[in-house]
Parts: structure tokens; C-alpha cells; sequence
């Protein structure tokens, strides 16, 4: 099969890369679609040193695997859980010690015309959502994430700052839980998207901190985690939305003094992704920027890279 | 009057440093008993910027103010917030933008004969409690601080990094609420005095982090706060009890990867505390290494520095 292959320097495109089999407890997925995010872009640049197809945003068919599934359309959940270790029996399979992840750690992505996903981490995918729709099913579990962690009364005075992929997402997330959301972005085009949707913007050139109930970090630099500390209300809520490889020189005394709550967040679950994109809580076609075929994924890669850019797409099929 | 005064580079025993007058929303306490911690020792290596008389951990008796409080011995809690703000309205004065501090921002603290304090601030000490128990009054607040910000349950696994003053009060408040706790420290005098308390202890070097529910880190270190990164389970809670001086250099992909909430956690109300002393909950006076006469203020402090040292009072009356 056709798949884009990272060997821990160079990405090529291997046409003759093996196909994944399927056994009792996997199935191999047929990608319809694959979506590209930051992490690819830094699993690229050495992140977690992975060597293997990346990828872990993609929608699909099974193609096989048990026969019930045969045919099926589905996204998948990334992380692959033992499913038998105490952390898995807490329902926490995400944070299994010895997880794979797609196409981060130990475990091919969904880059590639085929990928294998354990059966218990596919989710169907309901006919009204289209392929464009579900492959940001992962992303907007992420966004989720943030009100399985955080308690989000509508009262709250919530400040997202970062435009990407991700911070469109959780402000979609988070306006549609009712609460008061303001974007803080670099890019204009990106702003007016959510602007469009309802949702308060302001470039960042024009924005003067002040003391949100909740501040999302979704920039992924160091500075927006400084400008995080410095927006967040006593007592208030940091949410960490954004792996961020370098390390940070920072002082935590604020967090102290202030007495601020700093909640990591990464991936979340799929089905209130899904019922989101089924009812059209969240839009997403606006956020695609392009979509190139597999064959191309080197520029697709290269164009996901540029700053400002919207989400890319591979299509497999 | 006999006060201790940093000048922001010294300090020095004033033996004619101006009494402090009451007014109609503040009372001067005579104080009896003052405790040094840690925060003191850090403002005389230039923490804040403070100049003025340090010193926050107090109980006395008032000698002028409000007819009715006059007589009554009391401790004091060491935000003076304005009382009018959105932040104070909230009823969280402790955070109040434009507070004084007592002995660390903008007003004179108890190392003194006598101190002015808010009327507002002032909690009576029933008989029951000793001047030796309520002057830890503050410190075992910011202990109990914990339990207001964070949901400990009885089945938590919790892990306490150091068994200095903080430590020692943290771990005796979270076992009073039942949780299971393990306080992890550098001084076999230090943990003897809290495993006689029916509280786990293990010395630093033989222990190995395990992924605990909670973990409070009261170290104050650097080390520590890797340590406590590292302690903690997928989704569990890092709580920070010690305002560090330093900046931090470390990565905060940890805390995003396994998702873990971070609690900066400073002052606490008084009552709890009271309570707790009043009914032995808490145990304090093993806690006490020495009590030194106002004017041996600078050996105390000199000696408040040596590491591995228990609480130093200092007797005014």
C-alpha cells in the first residue's frame, strides 16, 4: 500500500509499505480521509522519537477485521490500551503505561491507504456526518476534553487564547456549553471564521489581558503560556491544551500566589465529538484549508507547516 | 516600641520604632507570640521587595481599637483586602488587587511588640487553645487551604514532599480527612514526629515515586516539583503549597501528556484552624524547636535558617 513514512530524518512516500493484517482484536481500517496536526508537525521534528507512519486523525471503512465491522464507516480513538492494567480498569485506557498511539508512539498512523486500530477503540460513524465532518472527530474529542475536566458554568468568563485548529475547536466547545468565550488570535481570516459563528475575537495586537474565570492555552509557544498565567483570575482555571516539546523558564510562584488551577488536557472521548458534528453544534467545513491526495503528502505536510495555515487533509481514497 | 525592621538589606532590632495607632477599622494587637517561616526568610533574601517590620504568624491580645475587642486575645489573617472590589465582593479579599500584606507587602508585620490588624481580620482564640497552639494559626490555615480547593476523599492515595513546618501541618490536616498519607522527607527527627502521629513516612532516599492520587508538594525546591510531577497519577492533582523565589526551567508536556491538574494553593481561612486546635485534631507542639525573646530576634531568624529547623516563636510578652 501507499503510506508516508517517517524514519526518524526524512519523510518519504513508501508505495510498497506493508499492508497492516487484521486479528481477533484489531481491524484494518481503509482511510477515507486523514487530517494533519501540530503533533505531526512536531513528531517530524523529533517529538517523542518516532519512527513509523504518523498520522492519528482519519475516518474510514473497515476493511477487515470481524466480520460485524466489515464495511463500517469509522474514526478511531488513538491511544491502544492493554485494557487490563489497573489504570485501564479506572476507565482511564488513555493513560494505559503501556499504550501505543497512533502514529505518535509505537504504533503506525492513519498517513498511509490502511491502518490497524484495535475494534474496542472504533467508533461508527453516523450517515449525516460527512468523511470532511468526521475527521476532525479527534480534535474535537480533545476539545471536549476540557468539559469532562473542567466544571464550564455558563456564567463564566472564558478566554481562548490561539486561532489554530485547536482553538477554533474549543471555542466551539465551550461557546456551545453556553459559557461568555473570547478568541485571542494573530489571524484575521481565522478570527472572522469564529466571528462568523458567534463567537467573540480579538487579534492579539489589540488585546489587554484581564481576569477570565478560564483561560485556554492553545497557542503551544511560550509566550502564549506567559500571557495565559497573566489573564487568569485568582482562583481561576488554566487549561493546557497544546503539548509543547521545549521546555519552559517560568516562574510558578504566580500560580501560587494567585492560587491558580493549571489543568493539563489532551485527548478526550469520541461520542460527544460525534453527537456534536451530528447536530451541528460545531462547524468544521470552514476550517479546511485544502485537501491533497495521499500521492502529494510531502507538500501537504510542507503547507500544514506554514503558520496560519487551516487544516489539511490527505484523501486515501 | 521593639521591633525587628529590614531596611532591604538588613535587619536590625529598632528599640524606638513608632508604636502603630488604631482607627476606627483597625485595632493594634499586643502581640504575645510570633512564629518565622519560611516566607520570612525569603523576604530577607529580597522576596517582594519588602521593607518594614516582617512577620505574619501571631497571636495576641488587643490593646487598642473597638471597646469590645480590646482585651480579647486573637490571631489575624494577613490579607488586608479593601472590601469593595469585584474580587473581594466574591469573597475572596485574600486575593484582593490592592491588599497589604502583613510583613510581606506594604504593611508592617508582627515581629514587633505590637501590630495593627483590619478589625475585619481579627478571629478570638478560645481559651482552650494555647498561645504556643494558635500561634500557628496561620500555617495550619494555609494547610487547610487544600481541602477548600481540592476534593480529597478517604480512599485518595497522598503523598506529602517534605516534612518541614508546611509538610508536617498538610499531612496532618489531609489525614485528619481521612486520606491515605505518605509524607516523603529529608529529617528522621522531622518524620518520627509525624509517624508517632499515626502518619506513613519514608526517608527521601528510600523511596521510590509511585503514581499517587495526590501529591502536595511543600518542598519549596525545584527537585521537589520534578519529583512531584513525577509522583503523580493520569488525571490526579499536584497540589503547590511553597512559594518558590526561583524560576522553574522544566517542561510542562507531562502535565498535558497525563493530564494532570495543578493546584497553586497560598492562605486559607481561619476557622478550620481554630477548630482543629481547639479539639487536638492537629498536633503542634512537637513542631516547636525553640523560643526566642523579641530581642534575640536576629539570633532566632539566623537560627529559623539552619536547615532541618522545626518552628522558631518568638516571645514578645
Amino acid at each position: 500500500m501507499q503510506a508516508l513514512f517517517w524514519d526518524g530524518q526524512h519523510l518519504r512516500l513508501d508505495t510498497a509499505y506493508p499492508t497492516p493484517p487484521a486479528d481477533e482484536t484489531t481491524a484494518v481500517v481503509r482511510v477515507h480521509l486523514a487530517g494533519i496536526c501540530a503533533t505531526d508537525l512536531q513528531i517530524l521534528r523529533g517529538y517523542m522519537g518516532f519512527h513509523g507512519v504518523p498520522g492519528h486523525e482519519f475516518v474510514g471503512e473497515v476493511s477487515a477485521g470481524p466480520a460485524e465491522l466489515v464495511g463500517i464507516r469509522v474514526v478511531g480513538e488513538i491511544n491502544f490500551a492493554c485494557g487490563h492494567c489497573p489504570v485501564c480498569a479506572q476507565g482511564l485506557g488513555r493513560h494505559c503505561p503501556t499504550r501505543q498511539v497512533m502514529g505518535i508512539l509505537n504504533a503506525d498512523g492513519c498517513f498511509a491507504e490502511y491502518v490497524r486500530v484495535p475494534v474496542a477503540n472504533l467508533h461508527p460513524v453516523p450517515a449525516s456526518i460527512s468523511d470532511e465532518a468526521a475527521v476532525f472527530s479527534e480534535p474535537l474529542a480533545a476539545a471536549f476534553a476540557i468539559l469532562e475536566q473542567v466544571r464550564v458554568q455558563p456564567s463564566d468568563d472564558v478566554v481562548v487564547l490561539g486561532d489554530g485548529k485547536l482553538g477554533g475547536l474549543c471555542a466551539q466547545v465551550l461557546h456551545s456549553a453556553g459559557a461568555q468565550i473570547c478568541v485571542v488570535g494573530k489571524h484575521p481570516h481565522k478570527l472572522a471564521l469564529l466571528h462568523q459563528l458567534g463567537i467573540a475575537t480579538v487579534l492579539l495586537s489589540d488585546w489587554r489581558p484581564r481576569l477570565a474565570d478560564i483561560v485556554v492555552e492553545a497557542t503551544g509557544s511560550t509566550a502564549g503560556l506567559a500571557l495565559a498565567i497573566e489573564s487568569v483570575r485568582p482562583r481561576g482555571t488554566l487549561v493546557l491544551k497544546s503539548t509543547v516539546v521545549s521546555t519552559h523558564t517560568l516562574s510558578l510562584a504566580p500560580l501560587v500566589i494567585n492560587e491558580i488551577t493549571v489543568v493539563g488536557s489532551r485527548c478526550g472521548r469520541f461520542p460527544p465529538a460525534l453527537q456534536a458534528l451530528a447536530h451541528g453544534h460545531v462547524t468544521v467545513a470552514p476550517l479546511i484549508e485544502r485537501v491533497y491526495p495521499l500521492a502529494e503528502g510531502l507538500q501537504a505536510l510542507a503547507h500544514a507547516a506554514r503558520p496560519g495555515t487551516r487544516k489539511i487533509l490527505l484523501r486515501m481514497f
